[in-house]
């Protein structure tokens, strides 16, 4: 088993893009791999988080912060030019990209196929044959058919999911992980810089998860024994990084 | 591609029935397969749907007026009497079965891993790595270590859908398929019998699916194009069975 790694975002824009990085994630599972039914979960969060709230904004004002920082390291000396370049293109893409794209969902809103599903899918069990026999007839479609319409359901999702991915890139990229110990289980620190992120990379041997708590500069880390759904009194050896 | 069945319950009881055969067969697939995080929404909807109702008492008188039914057979002539003792002592296991189990879902509910994460896996989106870092560290075990939790989770359930599944055998070979017509997209009939399920059986290469409504004796068809999500005029055949 390798490394675990685990995350707290310590503010709210963080705890978003974390949120639709873990859709993302499971859209690509479900477009990679055919989960009959279950692809249409992640489908319907994303739509539905991205109705309750617009995240385009805070993400076209945090690509252009990334891009006025990339700029002024491009003028220092010994840095890697060609590697700043490609991540302001890279940028740059991703906000051309998301200025281009329509609102959010109205695609998906407009599809009668979905908007029958969507409203089933948030009742427990209500999926059958009966209640939805258009799903009966769909999951019985060849799975390279049915991948093409995930693919197409998803796309208007892309550009947004795209820049988010990138951003929390190169979040993660501003701190290095450095070797930690909990003792009897628990850590707790300050930093005199605003975090934006906890990572805490742990070895699943130890049959511990952490959970982290904490806002702007002060976090604490509890370590809870998975087995006995408890914290633990062991001290605990961890990697720890914190992202600004 | 095979023939596809499409079935509608005609009373409350059936429609209770198909619901849990529906989530004993979601529960088959994540048991059988790995699906990571989509193993637990038909865990949860069992869970929800039998708290919500004894289905029990249903079942229980059920197996008793089969076993009636099947003793009164075994005594006629021309049957196929092992076949028919063999039904029974499967009735009489299955009824066993779920007298000696306990209050369904009881087991479940005192699982401190499952009921923290029932609780988010109601919200959409909800499930990141820091919302349920539990769930991040049980994701990423050996999947035959979590195939075996599945297993363990659903093991209280098993008799009442077992016993579910076997009475809805039997009603299902109350009836064989006929050939039949809807001209224009449109059939209906009435029966002289009381009727408890319809099953429709249709090749999919006809781009059509059934929406089947109907009431105890009476029940109507109608075929919907697939790509057009609207009634078709075509005239469609298909195999129909409507069983007591």
């Amino acid at each position: 088993m390798t490394h675990l790694i685990y995350e707290q975002p310590l503010n709210e824009k963080t705890r978003n893009y974390l949120r639709l990085e873990h859709l993302s994630e499971k859209i690509a599972q479900v477009t990679q791999q055919d989960h009959h039914h279950f692809c249409f979960e992640p489908i319907f969060a994303l739509a539905e988080l991205t109705e309750r709230c617009d995240f385009t904004s805070d993400v076209l004002k945090d690509i252009d912060k990334q891009v006025l920082l990339l700029s002024k390291w491009h003028n220092l000396p010994h840095v890697d030019k060609q590697q700043i370049s490609e991540l302001i293109s890279e940028l740059s893409d991703a906000k051309q990209a998301l200025n281009q794209s329509e609102r959010l969902g109205a695609k998906l809103k407009q599809d009668k196929f979905l908007s029958a599903l969507k409203h089933r899918f948030s009742m427990p069990g209500a999926c059958c044959n009966f209640d939805l026999p258009q799903l009966h007839f769909w999951l019985e479609l060849p799975w390279p058919k049915r991948q093409l319409d995930i693919l197409h359901w998803v796309s208007e999702f892309q550009p947004l999911l795209g820049a988010i991915n990138l951003l929390l890139k190169l979040l993660r990229e501003t701190a290095k992980f450095i070797h930690a110990t909990a003792e009897a289980g628990f850590y707790q620190t300050n930093s005199d810089k605003m975090l934006s992120l906890i990572r805490v990379k742990i070895e699943p041997d130890q049959q511990c998860y952490p959970t982290i708590s904490g806002h702007r500069n002060r976090f604490a880390i509890h370590f809870v024994d998975f087995h006995k759904q408890k914290h633990t009194d062991k001290p605990i050896t961890f990697m720890l990084a914190t992202c600004e």
